[in-house]
């Protein structure tokens, strides 16, 4: 066949109504997607991973180390809440590929915005967007980032991922906290020649300020704020930076109220000590960077009154607040970000987004926008396409009211935690959340894991953080049922555990 | 209309014959993708950027800095070697997005990839693709990477850009040398506990040797190893790591044989003391980072025996050599890989991509992959639609046999630059490359970027790099009338200039 022969036959009808499961749509017969209905239950089949799965496992070993690989999936059959492996497991997924699916799997307006004509270039030709924005590209940061950005920030940069994301709005509060330095004076040709070098003055000793279990990312500047398993950092050369103790609150919070304060106030005693001390020693601490919820280092939660006393240290201190919302931001806590829930009396300096998000980025205010070209800069800065899907996930968002579904489903399923920690008090505790992104501490890792593989093997998939914690990331469009099928599995493993 | 509607509407046929202009394809009578013929010639009708481009700078500059932005571009209507800005100026394009379109615009074979049905869950489920990879992603895997791997390398990781590409291949090789270091040796809890910290010993002090003018990416530990232009790293605390000179080598080279011999042969020995020294201080170097052709840094070349020294001494220090093809991969000098012209006698140990391969990754020998999962790992670890794209590319690299193609293009291109320099001696100098992948120096930075403004206003678009170098980017579906255009209207250029 001629390969116009093969296109045209590949252009056959996409069912959009959301009901009915799409029809051949492939040049092959194996090849379906599928945009509805979900199914209404999971249903397992095989163990997990399955012997497909096993033997794709050991193809892939072959390429690359697979140690993390748990199981391979058929994307195309995998529909709204429910991820389909290579096996024919259908599984609930809350955990939705590390909190990164905004709609679920195949959702009708992202497969839209995929097969739409006029985005056809969009996904055909990328370019190098800090020197060639296509003609659509202002309306798009508009329409995709603008119209969601956190309160009083009117600036974007996007980046390919959450990693340079964040190595890139550190960039900016560097040469922010350089050039207030520096003042109206003009460079001197040592810092020129010295920068080439990657010496002072050019290249200052600064850091940034993070938190013991903080994750902000794999890459070199990442890691210098990332404290939250050895592995990730074993064996690298990473920035020796301050890490001052984030809050390890008591929980039921309303019964330790006191005590919750005093810890917050030790830590930002901290975090002033620490900036002081790096200043004296000659390493001065240009940022302060921070998860509103600690994710991978164990779904920690601090008090508004935390971030706020963060927010003011950093305004006192002249340096700049970076919050990490590579995980949080999105929706999933009922808010399109996180720290909006701190009511926080001045905006963060820099807010940096990837995962749901789609597209890696960050806001900033204005000030800490450099002000001339080629520093926040790389060849791709980001990609159209990724944030024509966002567009489409935005419009969702605000067109279902999702950010509203959230709040009602997160409530009923933290409701539903807290229960189950009634039932089971010697195995489970500090059910805590925002929105649907919630999580629950397990007495010790062993039972949390056993939990997570008994879930699974019921056909519900949840996720682990922390040294105990098992962590719900769910898509936006989880609804109470899917809660109920979760909860009503959580229950009977959780008895069989407590037998 | 219903949403239905307006996705039925908007299947229609899209002509892959590469013939004929598409017809209207969009779901708005503005929205048109070209897909061939490419235009004869170029056809400036504004001064660039045009009244269009200006506007929407001013737009975007509300948002983000746009120092760096030269003009808007249509990419709907960009098609093969020409690019067209949304001011109706169609340019014959040898810079390519900086170097990162392996077949132009609008490639019938890119169109197909993205609107081939059994892509289309590729496109819209982006997968965390280190746990939950897709059905497909080994056959991907082997038919876009492994079936156009370097020689005698059979491992690849994919990554989201050309920097995160470094920065793990970069850290593959720490995890190499310190696994070799402990040998048999268990993990120690205090390594463990340092290593969670970011001190030694779990987190050592440890190098990556680099050269002067390199170009390696703009995240922290990508900053360690350039050293091209100061404001890459002006106000950044970036990792003080030794620099080594890259050879500058004499032009004509058969002129000057036994001098540019001496000179690599100091450069080479300025390698082994740096290694030496930085050893000695306890700061140990682990690797060596080299481009095959320094590209941002002023399109500096050396021989193979240059190339063939740094295997010795990386091998004979038990330290690994990461060749970083980001801008030379994928063809351009006319093999696959710009490090197969050196016919080493031992392969590099991590060969990092980006750019014209669309993902970003690197193939490593497999000493090089980590014997432990999540080491080198993120969420996404790459974009299997990506993927799906360059297989596509590859197909068409492997099926028009565009490697010949650009061998007898850039010879034709090569040969014509040398002519020039033979007609304006006193104003260029130095025509170099292999394959299109060309260059030429001029006088001072001024001519240079004068002749790269003139030449556009004649629409032809080129890029700079180093000092005063003229760089050619171009397309692998550059033909021989290309080089034409570009060179009857660089002469003309060049006779003004000399004026």
């Amino acid at each position: 066949m001629t390969s116009r022969g093969l296109l045209l036959k590949s252009f056959r009808k996409v069912n959009t109504q959301h009901k009915t499961c799409i029809g051949c749509l492939a040049t092959t017969p194996s090849r379906h997607v599928q945009t509805g209905p979900e199914p209404a239950t999971p249903r397992i089949v095989t163990e997990i991973p399955g012997p497909k799965s096993r033997q794709l496992i050991k193809e892939l070993g072959k390429i690359q180390n697979v140690g993390a690989v748990h199981f391979f999936c058929d994307y195309d059959v995998s529909c709204g809440n429910y991820l389909v492996d290579v096996d024919g497991n259908v599984m609930l997924d809350l955990f939705t590929q590390i909190s990164s699916l905004p709609l679920g799997y195949n959702h009708p307006a992202m497969i839209k915005a995929v097969t739409d004509p006029s985005n056809l270039s969009t996904f055909v030709n990328r370019p190098a967007l800090g020197i060639y924005p296509p003609a659509d590209w202002v309306g798009r940061l508009q329409a995709a980032l603008l119209s969601v950005a956190p309160p009083k920030m009117h600036h974007v940069q996007t980046m390919a991922c959450g990693a340079c994301s964040v190595e890139h709005g550190m960039k900016a509060m560097f040469i922010k906290f350089m050039t207030e330095r520096r003042g109206s004076a003009t460079l001197t040709p040592e810092e020129m020649s010295s920068a080439k070098e990657g010496q002072p003055p050019g290249c200052p000793n600064l850091a940034v300020l993070s938190f013991n279990n903080s994750f902000h990312g794999r890459t070199m500047g990442c890691l210098g704020i990332t404290h939250s398993k050895y592995i990730h950092k074993l064996d690298l050369p990473v920035p020796d930076w301050p890490v001052a103790r984030f809050p390890e609150l008591k929980y039921p919070l309303d019964d330790h109220v006191r005590e919750n304060q005093e810890e917050e106030r030790r830590c930002l005693a901290m975090v002033e000590e620490l900036i002081d001390t790096w200043n004296r020693k000659g390493l001065p601490v240009a940022a302060v960077a921070v998860e509103p919820i600690q994710g991978e280092g164990g779904d920690n939660m601090a008090s508004r009154d935390f971030f706020q006393g963060l927010r003011d240290i950093t305004n006192k201190c002249g340096i700049g607040l970076l919050v990490d919302e590579v995980q949080t931001g999105c929706g999933a806590t009922g808010l399109f970000w996180a720290h909006e829930h701190f009511r926080l009396s001045d905006t963060p300096d820099v807010v940096t987004f990837s995962k749901k998000m789609l597209t890696g980025g960050f806001f900033s205010k204005e000030s800490f926008v450099p002000k001339d070209g080629f520093r926040v800069f790389n060849t791709w800065v980001g990609d159209p396409s990724k944030a024509a899907l966002l567009e489409a996930v935005v419009n969702v968002i605000k067109g279902d009211n999702l950010l509203d579904r959230v709040k009602v489903t997160g409530q009923h399923l933290l409701n539903g935690l807290k229960q189950m920690q009634g039932k089971y008090p010697g195995l489970i505790s500090k059910a805590r959340g925002l929105g649907t992104h919630c999580a629950i501490d397990f007495k010790d890792a062993a039972s949390r894991d056993k939990t997570i593989a008994k879930l699974r093997e019921r056909g519900v998939h949840t996720g682990s953080c922390g040294a105990a914690t098992l962590r719900l990331r769910p898509a936006l469009i989880l609804e109470n049922k899917h809660v109920d099928i979760f909860m009503e599995s959580f229950d009977r493993v959780l008895a069989n555990l407590n037998k």
